[in-house]
C-alpha cells in the first residue's frame, strides 16, 4: 500500500533536553506539503556539530528548542512528493541539504557565495517554510534539526534542501556528502582556493580536516602538514595525503610556532577545522604574514576570536566557510560522481556503522574521540552484529585542543 | 662644489622625546655607503603615522628610540650615490620608499606579496643595513624613522627603497605616494579586489580613506559610502567618489547596522582607514556576511580585534594590506604617471603647505583634525607667505572614532 498521502509512523532518534542521551521513539511524519518532499532516510554520518547542539550550550552553541531529531548528513530515497514539486519523483535518491540552493534569489544567482537567502531563519530554529516541523511525538512537535532531522526513518524537507544524486550511488557512503567531508573538501578548495605547490597545515584531523586534507592534496599542494593532539589519527592523515604530522603537545612552544620554523615563515594556507577560538589564532599565525590564508570551517556560534591586528597588516587574509563553498543542490551530485570515479574518498572516513537504537554509542565515540564518522543505518536491525573499523584511540577530552605547547620542558 | 663624497651639514626636524614638539636643529648627513643613496628631500608629506609614532605609545603604537628624524612620505633628487648603485644618478627624482623592493628575495619574486624581505628589521628600528643611521647631530645618532626620516633636507637610504620616477613630476604633490595615498588607493584596487558595479563603506576619510574612495571609484564600485565623525571631510569624499556620506554619531544604532540597512544586508567590500579595533569591527560586521570582504589600512601596533566568529562564518573575508599591496619600487613610478595622465587625483589631498620649520604646526593639525595632508617644503622659506587651502573644520579629538551611535535618542 502506497505511503503517498497518508502520515508515517516510524523509528526516530530524539533529543528530550540537552546533554542527556537521544531516545528512540515512534514518531508520526505529516505528508510533504506544497513543495516538500517526504525522504525515507537510508543512512546517516554522525556529526560533530550534532554532538555540539546536544552537548555544547554554553560552549560555544546556542540554544536549540527540544524535543529535537538530530541529524544533518544524510542520504536516502523520495518517498513522496507535495504539489508543484518539478525536480523529484519517488525512488530518486537523495542527500538532504541543511543548506539550500533556491537558484532564484540573488544570492543564488552570484558567483562569490553559496549562501541561499531561502528559509535561513526557519530552518535554524528547526522548522520549515510554515514555521512548523513534519516530526511530531504523540501529538507534539519535534523540531528538525537546520532543517534536516535524520535520526528518523523519515522526514521532509522543502525541494529547495535537496539534491537529486545519481541511482547507483551507494547511500551508505554518500551521505557524508551532506555534511562534513564536502565542508572541508571545500574549504581547501574552493574558499582557501589552494594552490598548486602550496604549503598547507590543517588544524583538526576529524572527518572536516580529513576532508580538508585531500581537499590540499586535490589541488596539488606539495607540503600539507597535519595537527591534531591526537597522534592515532596521523597514520588517516598521511592515506590522504598530509606530508607531515604534527602533536602540539610534543612542543615546548605554540603550535604556530613550530609552523613557522617547520615552513621557513609560515604556510601558505592554514585550515582550521576544530572550531575552538585558540585554535583559530593559532591556525592564523601559522600562515605566512605576508601572504598567508587561513580557513576557518570549524563551528561555533557564541564565541570571540581574539586578533593581534599587526599579525594581519602586512597581508594575511582569514576567510570563513559554510558547507565549503559550494552550491549545494548543484555541487553535491558533482561531488558523488567524484567519489564514483574515484577522485574522492568517502569510505575511509567511515570508521564506525551502527542501526539506529545505538545511535547514543556514535556520540560517546565523539566524547571519547574514537571515531571519524560513524554512519547510522536507520533500517540496520539492532540484533546484527555491529561493524567496527579501524577505530582511533582516545584522547582525554575531545574539546581540549591544546596549542599552546604542553612538553615537559614547559613546566 | 660638488657635495659628492663629503658630510652634509642642513636642516632638519628632530624628535627628542615622545609627545613633545619636533625641533629644527642642524645635522650632518654622511655620504652613501655602498648599494646606499643620498637624497636631496625636496617635500613631504606629513602622514598619521609620524603623528601617531610621536604620541601613541601606549595607544597602539610600539616604543621608537630617540631621537628620532620622522617623516617617510617624501620626493627628491638624488645627491650623490654609493659603490655598486647601478639604478640611480645625481639628479634622479626619487621617492623613497619605506617598503623595499630588492627584486631578488623569495617574496619579491611572488606575485602574492610586496613584502620584500631586504632590511625589514633594520629599517623598523631607524637605521640602515649595517645598523647605523646616515643622520647624526653633534655626533649622536639619529635614528632615520623606519628607514626614510624624511624630515631632513638630505637622507640617505638604501637603493633597493627608493623609486625613481619621471623628470617631469611636480615633487611638491608626487611625495604623497610615498605612503598613504598608494596604501588607501591600492588598498581598494589590489587588496579588496573591488568590483565593478559593487557597494562599497570606507571609514575614516583622511588621506588613506579617500584614497581608497578614489581606489573605489576607479575599479567601477556603483555605491561608495565615506563613514566619518567629521562632517567637514564628506564634500571632499564625494569629489573623490562617494555616493553617500554618513556620520556615526548621526544615528542612535552601531554603524555597521545602519549600512546593513542602507545597502539591504551589507556592503561588498569595508576598507578601514582609521587603525582603531572598534572601526574595524564596525567596518568587517558592515560587510554582506554571504560574501563581503573587509580590508584593513589603518595601522595599530599592539591593539587586539575581536570578531564574532560566527560573523565570519558565513563566507566574510578579513584581509591586511601594507603600502597597498603595491610592489614599492616597481608601481610608484606607474602611480606618478597616472597622476601625470590625470588618472589619479593628488592635488585635492593637500590642505596645507608649510615650509619645515613649521612642521609643528602640522602635527598640530593632525591633532585637530584639521588637515588632510600638509606638504612640508624641506626648502620654503619660513618668512614667506604659508599657503592654506581649504582647511576642514576641527573635530573634538581626532583619536575618538566612535561607531556606536551618540545620538540623543541613545542616551
Amino acid at each position: 500500500m502506497s505511503t503517498k498521502g497518508h502520515v508515517i509512523k516510524c523509528k526516530a532518534a530524539i533529543a528530550w533536553e540537552h546533554g542527556k542521551p537521544l531516545v528512540i521513539e515512534d514518531v508520526e511524519v505529516a505528508p510533504p506539503q506544497a513543495h516538500e518532499v517526504r525522504v525515507k532516510i537510508v543512512a546517516t554520518g554522525v556529526c560533530h556539530t550534532d554532538w555540539e547542539y546536544l552537548h555544547g550550550r554554553g560552549k560555544g552553541m546556542k540554544f536549540r528548542k527540544f524535543p529535537l531529531v538530530l541529524g544533518h548528513e544524510a542520504s536516502g530515497e523520495v518517498e513522496s512528493v507535495g504539489a508543484g514539486v518539478t525536480k523529484f519523483s519517488p525512488g530518486d535518491k537523495v542527500i538532504p541539504l541543511f543548506l539550500p540552493q533556491c537558484g532564484e534569489c540573488e544570492r543564488c544567482k552570484s558567483t562569490k557565495t553559496n549562501q541561499c537567502r531561502k528559509n535561513w531563519a526557519n530552518t535554524q530554529m528547526g522548522v520549515l517554510a510554515d514555521g512548523t516541523s513534519r516530526i511530531s511525538y504523540q501529538g507534539q512537535q519535534v523540531y528538525q534539526f537546520i532543517g534536516v532531522g535524520s535520526f528518523s526513518q523519515y522526514t521532509v524537507v522543502p525541494d529547495t534542501s535537496l539534491a537529486k544524486i545519481r541511482s547507483d550511488a551507494p547511500l551508505d557512503k554518500v551521505c557524508l556528502l551532506g555534511c562534513g567531508v564536502s565542508t572541508g573538501y571545500g574549504a581547501a578548495l574552493n574558499t582557501g582556493k589552494v594552490e598548486e605547490n602550496s604549503t598547507c597545515a590543517v588544524f583538526g584531523l576529524g572527518a572536516v580536516g580529513l576532508a580538508a586534507v585531500m581537499g590540499c592534496h586535490a589541488a596539488g599542494a606539495k607540503r600539507i602538514i597535519g595537527v591534531d593532539i591526537n597522534p592515532d589519527k596521523f597514520a588517516k592523515a598521511v592515506a590522504f595525503g598530509a606530508t607531515d604530522c604534527v602533536n602540539p603537545k610534543d612542543h615546548c612552544k605554540p603550535i604556530q610556532e613550530v609552523l613557522m620554523e617547520m615552513t621557513g615563515g609560515g604556510v601558505d594556507y592554514a585550515l582550521e577545522c576544530v572550531g575552538q577560538p585558540a585554535v583559530m589564532s593559532s591556525a592564523f599565525e601559522s600562515t605566512s604574514d605576508a601572504c598567508g590564508t587561513c580557513v576557518i570551517a570549524g563551528w561555533t556560534e557564541t564565541e570571540g576570536l581574539t586578533l593581534q591586528i599587526e599579525k594581519l597588516l602586512l597581508g594575511r587574509t582569514l576567510k570563513g566557510t559554510y558547507f565549503g563553498g559550494w552550491k549545494s543542490a548543484h555541487d553535491v551530485p558533482k561531488l558523488v560522481d567524484a567519489y564514483m570515479n574515484q577522485k574522492l574518498k568517502l569510505d575511509e572516513f567511515i570508521t564506525h556503522t551502527l542501526p539506529l537504537d545505538r545511535v547514543n554509542s556514535a556520540f560517546d565515540f565523539i566524547s571519547r574521540g574514537e571515531s571519524i564518522r560513524t554512519v547510522i543505518g536507520l533500517w540496520s536491525r539492532s540484533e546484527g552484529p555491529t561493524e567496527f573499523r579501524a577505530p582511533v584511540a582516545p584522547v582525554d577530552d575531545v574539546n581540549e585542543f591544546s596549542t599552546t605547547g604542553e612538553c615537559e620542558g614547559s613546566k
